[in-house]
């Protein structure tokens, strides 16, 4: 048996390194200046905020099942982690949720004013690309591809439809097919995406790229619905963020329309339907499979 | 003698008709949602709403100097234009500029509310890799490296570092270095990635990038000095803006730090070398001389 903890500590420590080597002064020499300086500040004090590092981790493990180093996958993981956090950012914005905690930390904007919070999420998802498409350990074809992917999942038609859906959600009655069609937008396109470019950066076959993306997509949804279970059982202390929060704002969630029973039994289906979808992957996928009970038992 | 007017008008035709193309339901097939539906109205407000067309035109045009069909570079030329207009959109938002108006319309964020442009301006810039990354007629190393110059230009080190320098500008005392330097970031590093990227779509060599790039950094240069005089000399009815806007937002500016008449001088000696830069491409140039030679003399 694998020792899940340390692989998936040692995913983490990657991808803390190169979220630091990538904001770094190496990565722009030459290109200096006192706007840079201002972003990169910005950029980091996001970025650099914890998080689980589910999306990279996803790309670098995909990678590894799939036969290839998880390095080469590196840069593309990453790039999906900035452009998550670039979301986050311009969701907390006034204009958007006014969200001015973010993970226990006050958000961009609390401490660096809106205009720079603005133009560090943009400057995150531009970053994205840059990283991508200087992967050294990918060809032209695999990052071409690889970078496709990851625009179309994080645009109009994929995450940032998700977050119009979203926004339009709020304070009415949302039915569940309209709940699973937001979330699966918003959050899941993401999650995909990274399995796309994990397995893309192995040359893996369309039968991996679809396992690898019917896993992404059943676990980022079970992961939402933790969530939402986790926001009327859980503690403030342990959750790290206020609970009740959902109820406050009178959003649908999937405990609001199921019921907490029913929520959590939709849950276990979804990752046990995941975990089904790993098979073309031998015994490569133990990780994989461990990763997606952990993500459906944790409390925070 | 070239018939300017004819083939400038053609490329802004074609621009104009790929952006209809790029923004329509084929584009978006299998992919339909509430969401997209809303965010392509607005991203198509911003996108349809007229400009010069001057970055993918360059784009074209020095993809057809290099020998290459200027079709070829249509996708990162349109790619251009959307990283330009979502920079806009995010200008005008509250927190940046506030401006109500952009062309002679109301704002992005005044029509469909600030959370819907922020977002359109998100989907644009995203819109713009996806574009670029699934230009049919360019190769994978071709795609991969043009994409790079945009994410390069258009990011933290580039644009958007001189967005983040201009808004520290506003309300206090500049040296002419440092307007020099923001606008060189601002809108010159995109302008210069319209060269690149043309270029790059030809195969051309490393020589006419330069002197591609070269041209474009004294145009875009004498382009804002221009604009700066015209906010003195020319009249709203002419402009289609207000003038006096600089004045009245105690803006440094080519003519407040040398003088209307050096301002000219100078806008000439950069149209001048411009100019010059671009023997290399031979008796090719003509288009892109006349270019320069209208944009300095414009009075709009």
């Amino acid at each position: 048996m694998i020792d899940f903890d340390a692989r998936f500590n040692g995913y983490v420590e990657m991808i803390n390194s190169a979220a630091v080597k990538y904001l770094g002064k190496d990565t722009f020499a030459g290109r200096e200046s006192s706007g840079l300086t201002a972003m990169l500040d910005a950029m980091a004090y996001s970025l650099h905020n914890g998080g689980k590092r589910i999306r990279p981790m996803l790309a670098l493990e995909f990678c590894r099942v799939c036969g290839g180093n998880p390095e080469k996958a590196l840069p593309f993981a990453l790039a999906l982690e900035m452009i998550h956090t670039y979301s986050l950012i311009h969701d907390d914005l006034p204009c958007m949720d006014d969200d001015d905690m973010r993970r226990g930390k006050p958000s961009s904007h609390k401490v660096f004013g809106e205009a720079n919070a603005l133009l560090a999420g943009d400057g995150l998802l531009t970053l994205a690309f840059e990283t991508a498409l200087s992967a050294p350990d990918m060809s032209a074809a695999q990052k071409s591809a690889a970078g496709l992917e990851l625009a179309k999942a994080a645009g109009c038609a994929g995450m940032i439809a998700g977050q119009v859906m979203d926004l339009g959600n709020e304070n009415k009655q949302v039915s569940l097919d309209e709940v699973k069609n937001t979330d699966r937008l918003k959050t899941g396109e993401l999650i995909m995406a990274a399995a796309s470019v994990g397995c893309i950066a192995a040359d893996a076959d369309e039968e991996k790229i679809r396992a690898a993306r019917s896993y992404c997509a059943d676990i980022g949804l079970a992961f939402q619905i933790v969530d939402d279970i986790l926001d009327v059982t859980s503690s403030t202390e342990i959750l790290g963020k206020p609970v009740g929060s959902d109820g406050e704002n009178n959003k649908s969630t999937y405990v609001s329309l199921l019921g907490l029973k029913e929520s959590k039994a939709l849950a276990n289906k979804l990752t046990e339907r995941a975990k089904e979808a790993l098979s073309v992957f031998g015994d490569e996928k133990e990780f994989l499979i461990m990763l997606a009970d952990r993500l459906a038992d944790r409390n925070n």
